[in-house]
């Protein structure tokens, strides 16, 4: 069987990255432009699709990473719809419905998130394991868990951004969290360690740039800590600008030895490879758009060749 | 087909409780003894099964909630074993492997907290679900996640109880839990609570009484947001013996509204069914050990029904 020719959207609240291939590393088309108004922004991308259809070749599917928030219950009248979202003029628009109907092809979306854990499960820093958690340390937090080899979606997705933390004692700077003040976000994501310190974490040297460090290092160790009591992940990745400070895992790692206090006791918890940096880099959206659509492709051959009610209740493995 | 004949065990720090039965509501046979040194234990929960089965008929598989913390990954040398725990003799022992060997019936072994939850989720307050967190507040305080129908154990089992909360302000109580000091099992687990206030919480009455909620309130919805932000569920069920305090869970919904801060907005959040209590009681441990059981069972009959690596490559739907 040849390789599925699939295509893959990263919808960021800035920008589009659209490109169609089968992984992060055979991709043959690619194209880039401004988040604009929905209606346009939309159509570019399917205009950009259906070009490259036309010269080579007919997609099998397409997977959608989203900024969000969105509704993705399964069967939800609004599945693959926006929610309330402070991007102007986006706040209930449906992303997946016009990309499938212009298409005709199956079409899988989640969140930026969760596309970007599943892009480093399936060829980064997580490949090979089936429990982990994926977090981008920007200008601000996100998390995306997958359990036993599925991104979890129950009632909602996740929102590991805004997690409680305790205040580090001396730290007296509010929050900037316009919900929550100081969660996890609203201390150490990137528009926070701005505020706090003045100028952006990547323009901090000399003494400032360690006492951030220690401080960074302290509320991320306080979160992956709750991150690792509720979820039980094998590894975690971070990735996003903050991620990339230099020095700042080893300090993590070591916060986070402090803060779990031997409980359960894992050497794993204590390894190198537990608390590890992202690999994909600014592909890891658009991967999770390839196994967004790889999944949507595989569900709809599922589908086609189960049989349909009607050719009785017991017509096959599933019934 | 007939139900099937399933045995459960719930092996608590204090007591074994066993049965025969396949559902909380058709139990035939049950016993219950106190947890005394582990051979002699396994042993007369052993000729428990063992007596029943010459009686009434052949057991099709046995499930076992157990305390822990236990080693549940598949295929680990100590799968189904016990890690350190405090109870004196029973670091290290193989819970599983005696009543499978004895028994010679395939056996199923996960958390009493994730026993509990699976209970819930089949006969319980989570019937229907298939993301939501059963919590235990007694004594202590433990999770377990089902996530799109499946436990939650990844490199290890939640640890809930361990989550980090933020200090209620003017909250001086240093907190009970010998790993971390303040956290949510340590500020608000039952021990904790008999400490803060120097008598069990039970007997507490009056403005006392109302004190206690308060705070306790306060500080389960703290935890309750890091649960709902990492895993997203459906409905929180809530058991053990500080569940049941008059009053808790109204001050709960309420506590948990304001610590969301209406994010994510979701009026399912809000609803009187997102945060209830169990349903089960007592049977909630003994009822996960038969669903455990059930899984057993359905696991080796697919075992058995598989095509063995030498039928071929491409002998059947898994291959």
């Amino acid at each position: 069987m040849s390789a599925p020719r699939l295509g893959s959207i990263e919808s960021g609240g800035t920008k589009f990255v659209c490109l169609v291939g089968s992984a992060p590393d055979r991709i043959e088309a690619e194209t880039r432009f401004p988040t604009g108004e929905p209606g346009p922004t939309l159509a570019r991308a399917i205009a950009f699709f259906q070009e490259t259809a036309a010269s080579t070749g007919p997609l099998d599917a397409v997977g959608i990473a989203s900024f969000g928030p969105l509704e993705l219950r399964p069967g939800h009248a609004k599945f693959g719809h926006l929610a309330a979202t402070p991007k102007p003029g986006w706040s209930g628009v449906d992303v997946a419905g016009p990309i499938a109907a212009a298409l005709g092809v199956p079409v899988g979306i989640n969140t930026d998130v969760n596309g970007a854990a599943l892009g480093e499960g399936r060829w980064g820093a997580a490949k090979g394991l089936d429990t982990y958690v994926y977090l981008t340390v920007g200008t601000g937090i996100g998390g995306g868990a997958v359990i036993g080899g599925k991104v979890v979606n129950g009632l909602v997705h996740t929102e590991m951004g805004h997690l409680s933390v305790p205040r580090v004692a001396g730290d007296a700077f509010p929050g900037s969290c316009p919900f929550h003040g100081d969660c996890w976000e609203g201390m150490a994501g990137g528009e926070a360690m701005g505020a706090r310190w003045g100028v952006p974490a990547e323009e901090l040297t000399g003494d400032a740039l360690r006492e951030a460090l220690r401080l960074e290092a302290a509320y991320l160790a306080a979160g992956l800590r709750n991150i690792i009591y509720t979820t039980a992940p094998q590894r975690i990745v971070i990735g996003g600008g903050v991620a990339v400070l230099p020095g700042l895992f080893p300090l993590l790692r070591a916060e986070l030895a402090a803060v779990l206090g031997g409980y359960p006791g894992l050497p794993e918890h204590a390894a190198e490879d537990f608390v590890v940096p992202a690999r994909l880099g600014r592909l890891a959206g658009p991967a999770g758009g390839l196994v967004l659509a790889d999944s949507a492709a595989a569900a709809a051959a599922a589908a086609a060749a189960r049989p349909r009610p009607d050719d009785g209740p017991s017509g096959g493995p599933d019934a």
